[in-house]
């Protein structure tokens, strides 16, 4: 018998002992060790669960419970000494710890019936429950944020873009709310995501299930689960509820990166439309006359990084067989610092949506009257010219223009004239980028009426209506 | 004005012409009309709107729909004639098909107020919900064979793996119900994700609105949309019912892969539980002897090839700033892929289970009595030894059996006791697998009982319940 | 006996039959003809060396040379028949076909010791090599249009960007030929993966090799390959040739998307330093006045779609087991599309880059004064000042000139001297691009000599010196 | 001026401060510091290099050396004292405490003309050089071990598997070198990638290049590398270096994940060909008798994670427009990450496979005559029947055993001459095992000579020849 493997869970036995780059490769105690009060409170669940069972008296269960609240403080306070190469993961840091505070005679009954696989599953979820609602405020801040700026600056018109070409005149709350609208799909789809992380597979057992006959619903309960895994295999073989945290975390980043590569675009001093505050740029260590947009590339790289975790992740998940194998340990890692990128990233982005500067009179520097030629058109559509005949037409006031040297709205009426008769002197009223914006009022456009029905809509979806 | 730019919708004032490589990487023609009938239907519901607004008369407006219901036919019949070069997508097709067929005049007032933007983001999503459908049904129809295979098979016992080491034994149907409950999973996803695609974006033009005050509500009820997409630059821009309906393909497909690597598995010579019908076989052209089970390899190998599909145009979208870009053209292929194959997989899978054979006499054959080592375990935990005790105990009952060269159940009841006196005579009765599966019989566990309730919970997923 | 399971290549002991969705699913003949021609050498080649095995007379050998050209001749010429549901495969078909011609007692001996497991590797092989020849080909030809535009403009001088921000001048050439950096690297790595494509696994059988001591190396050297796959369980395992031109084509992709991005940023109406061709530009069916980057926006799209091909074979064949599986089906489609998809890629490069037009005033007009601030730094970095002195000086006269609303270049000597006393009259000659440019002299910087001298570095790599 | 603004490198303009969450999310100092040796010898070679623009004295030179070196010490000792939100990355930190020990004066002058773009670019090349090497010792360790024990248990005869059904018997060591020439080949792209990462960007600057005329290739030289980054703006733009890195090892990792597949099937209960040392192994908490090959199941699912590192990578890199840009730093997290992951990897494989024991007598139990059919159609062969006639009287052969129940080779003669005549006598003769091994003699193939000819193979490559 080996000194550490007679101190392994499994030490019955083995006779010879890991090596050190195994023993390294294997244990998940220093990241999982976040899990440790999910893992406490687990255990007291199953412990409890137990003394109805008949595997428990009260007073083992209470002693387990004195125990197990005793090993938390220690993590709490920070004190927990863990024991290299022995600790290899939470749970059995945990139970070796409890073993030494309550006596192994009733700390060796604790595991009765249950294994690591759903003990660490249970732990998993219970933690990502808690995240998740995190993540759900920071959201929600976002969105508030969105909503409040779009109403306060409503009056600012900018250029609205397709291919990053100037088309057509919008409001710059109308820009905001696009993202509004894709950050509220991505609160739905939390809310949505959350029921299902929100089971519980405690009592899965290894994979056949318990044999002892466990309450598993009233451990659901007291750990504030909704529901059961209905399938024991499947409890401890799923990681579904990692992958689809990634894929939805992947998802609000890819729209963050749109987002971010706007708004870099926009602080280039090429378009100068807005103005990042210092908190949230940086300097050159060359060049004394720059100043960075750092947070917005950030945003916009981070998105690559958590889209990585969750195709490695669906990588490793998509090529294993059923149940529980240990390629599982890989979705822990991931996960934790996809949940704490995607919680800092929805921090950062609220912090320069708050504080960023507008530069009105920039955006409307950039608008120039050719934006308006699908307007010319629709003027003569008004009086029943087919459209793709006036699309022709304006094209052709395009062309002169542009040949002309001058822009669309200097063009004389005479020269208009010359492109189509049907001009008349009112055409010249269409060159208005106010009455433009004013003209698109359809629902979801963005004339005013139909931008501040937009911020109540994504008012709404805040509240889960 | 070259031969062909004047045919393109924007000839107004283009004075050179597409090189032929271009035309090709430019054009989508050869795949978007796919979505032929969804363009005639979304092109007739914005006509009837536009009579409201003013734009078209009614005889311009049953001009226009009797015209588009004979390309539709064309379509229909086959005899639609594409106009290389010039047709460069489905919308651009139809309407000068329309032109010709009604004369130009009336023709050329449809795309009043719209631009191809709209259009083709609701002929997709009018396109994906039908398939959408679809797919729910190839999935009801496979969660139905497993439901009653597992029904009528509930008595084989066979070995259960974690680590594709044999575990514990379990039935046959439980294995069947763990991925049920995976699928389960995917019907529920999929069915929150029918509500997102089903909205329309249809009236949000190139990007800032329509102008002429269309009622958008009334265009997305008479296509069958539940809603709206509230900002019009969003409608434009989004992209992500795509990207989610081939995170959701790809997630089932990754429950797919682990199904078929199972499979694959237990019908290798050595495992030999199952027998693979040959309508779901191939040989070999070399050895005559082979059987493969190519259908569940293409299920496995298509695993990676629906990754792909999500992967590839997360990364075109992650990459792009706001609205409309072209990039977004790359959402097409992917999904009429991503859906076919999934749907193809679906039905692969339905017929693949629905013909098996499975092999009980083989599946017992591999049940080896150290798999009951948990239950021997368990005997002395019923004594109230401690489990921790008696998992090292029954650990050394195996290393004794593997040291003689015997199976466990071999072993003397003498010899047990040399291990641990606490042993009594009957702790034979604990090698009985049976006895072994119907002890799991906590919710979610492999006894007869609890596999019975899982297929409750099965058919219950499957009406939505 | 089913009609037609007897015709299948395994017909002896086949007694259901397939599904038409699996025969659809399973076949690859409606992509993998493509192949026909290599299919066809290969055969020739494994024929040839089967006379010296002795299991081919040379009037058979002859026969079926004379058999495999007529079958050859039917594809290059459309009248080849496809059986469907028959013809599952390339491989199958040209057999079937063979049959016919010169009759089953011949061309039965063919495939003798062969398998479709060497016999699809040899044909994607061979198929890959041409096309590699041919991407090389397109490669070097955008690589020589940059080089050729870098040395005849290389007097423009633009504004250098780092975080999108105005950072220092360079030339126009010297932003060129960053990109010929990445592609010639690019054409370098293709150079490398060329010779462990051209490898040959023809002979290796189903998996264990040839029973009738075939000359491999004779066959190889027949068809153009430089050496063997060296073991016949990897000649047939084996698709890291596929997986490493996925990842190629993937990296010089993800430099077309930067290249692209670039550009459409610089043809924005804000930037507008370049003007694409008509040719690579196309409107917009609502909006007349639009020009847009179409060819760059579809290029940066599909960087992501040769990705997914890249991330969903590496996902296909990470998850298998040993040898030929069918899973490795997957490969051939992905490979087709991802060589056409780069080839056109690069082509369109070349067009667009040959055809564009630089507008050089626009980018002077876009230089910025505080884009000298650095050389302002190194003036008092000559004067012995410390440079992160200098640096937090220039910064002070940057923030003094923001405070003023003038360009750095309009502050009164009176006022630099207020922010330091070390500045002399002559300090005024800093603030002149051309200087600054030619500063850069060192090797790779963006003076004239110094991007001379990096026009010949590119050269040199077209002829792989 | 706040309080750290001003000891920020760029601390001369800005007038706010970061937001905490901000700070931490833009720092990389916990993470890049392991480059501290790296930077400080770039920064002495660039000093050094200094003198002869006369930017440094030589005295300024030798105070700067004995300051970087007195810094260097620090970090090895563990004393360097990082001063939290000031010191955000490890080249602002180093020229910090230059400062503390040197005196600004002096250590001011350091950065003239350099950029931390060109620096960093420079330490992390420099890093990836030495792990570069390492990762080169593990990988041929492993082959080193591979040829070793092929050679010494080339005797033992297997299965062979494609579909993971049984095919045809090979050798174990024919098994072993399929994954050595995957693994030449990984070798080999090392070896190549090695030559793109030796190559210096010191000297480029913020993007445009030095001004002081610095000597790129005299600091090149002395810092080890091969040639110079020809052009500065791709020397601070790049990180291909970093992407062909991690896509050499997701190849790498993606073999690893095969070949530990392969022997986690072999070591399951029904195969058990082999048996892992228990240093490789573990058990499980619940499961007495459970061993499980967790370390081959660590290595399969790592493959996952170092895939995910690349692909979010290269999603990070492509979405960029040019030059540097702060996503870039999201580069250096997955590098350190991939690089331990492999090398720790390619340890544990050698670890695995130099203790494990194969099981010879489970390998023979598992061979089957049926795996000899195209042995027998093969004997036909040699009696000029054509082959697909002879693998179809194979195939009725192997219907007939199975038909009958009997293995194929206790058929008796007058059964075999009932489904073909021209079976003779001898025909028994071929259900031989060995024989049939032997028999496949071409290179490549499965026999003693065939498979020690592929050994030498494998020492070659290591050699580099």
């Amino acid at each position: 018998m080996t000194a550490n493997g007679n101190t392994k869970l499994w030490g019955g036995r083995f006779t010879g002992s890991l090596d050190p780059i195994m023993t390294q490769y294997n244990e998940s105690i220093y990241f999982d060790r976040v899990f440790y009060d999910q893992d406490v409170r687990g255990s007291i669940a199953y412990a409890r669960a137990n003394v109805k069972t008949g595997i428990l008296t009260e007073h083992e269960f209470s002693e387990i419970e004195r125990g197990l609240n005793a090993v938390r403080k220690e993590w709490a306070d920070g004190t927990f000494d863990i024991k290299p190469g022995v600790d290899e993961d939470i749970h059995t840091a945990n139970e070796r710890r409890l073993g030494e505070i309550i006596g192994k005679d009733i700390a060796g009954k604790l595991h009765t019936g249950r294994s690591r696989n759903d003990q660490v599953a249970t732990d998993m979820r219970l933690w990502l429950q808690d995240q998740l609602e995190k993540l759900e405020g920071f959201l929600v801040d976002l969105l508030k944020v969105m909503a409040a700026r779009a109403e306060k600056e409503v009056e600012a018109v900018m250029p609205g873009y397709t291919h990053l070409q100037r088309a057509q005149p919008i409001r710059w709350s109308h820009w905001i709310l696009m993202y509004a609208s894709f950050f509220a799909s991505d609160l739905q789809r939390l809310r949505e995501l959350k029921a299902r992380v929100n089971r519980s597979p405690l009592g899965c057992g290894a994979l056949a299930g318990n044999p002892f006959n466990i309450d598993r619903d009233a451990m659901a309960k007291e750990l504030g689960f909704d529901g059961l895994i209905m399938n024991s295999l499947a409890g401890v073989a799923d990681r579904d509820f990692v992958v689809e945290t990634l894929q939805w975390g992947s998802m609000l980043m890819m729209h963050m990166s749109r987002w971010a590569e706007d708004l870099i675009i926009y602080s280039s001093g090429e378009f100068s439309f807005v103005k990042l505050a210092d908190a949230y740029s940086t300097g050159s260590s060359l060049m004394p006359q720059k100043k960075n947009p750092d947070s917005l590339e950030l945003l916009r790289g981070k998105s690559g990084r958590v889209f990585g975790q969750m195709a490695g992740l669906m990588m490793s998940v998509k090529g294993i067989p059923s149940t529980y194998n240990k390629d599982l340990q890989e979705s822990v890692e991931p996960l934790l610092d996809h949940v704490k990128t995607v919680g800092d990233s929805l921090q950062i982005a609220t912090g320069v949506l708050s504080t960023l500067t507008i530069l009105p009179e920039n955006m409307l520097k950039s608008l120039t009257p050719d934006m308006l030629a699908t307007d010319l058109a629709d003027y003569l559509v008004r009086k029943g010219v087919p459209f793709r005949e006036t699309h022709h037409i304006s094209g052709q006031v395009v062309a002169l223009a542009e040949k002309q040297g001058k822009p669309m709205d200097q063009l004389s009426f005479e020269e208009l004239q010359g492109v189509d008769r049907r001009f008349e002197k009112n055409v010249m009223e269409v060159f208005d980028y106010q009455k433009s914006v004013e003209m698109r009022s359809a629902k979801g456009g963005t004339s005013r009426s139909a931008v501040m029905e937009q911020i109540e809509a994504v008012k709404k979806a805040l509240s889960g209506e």
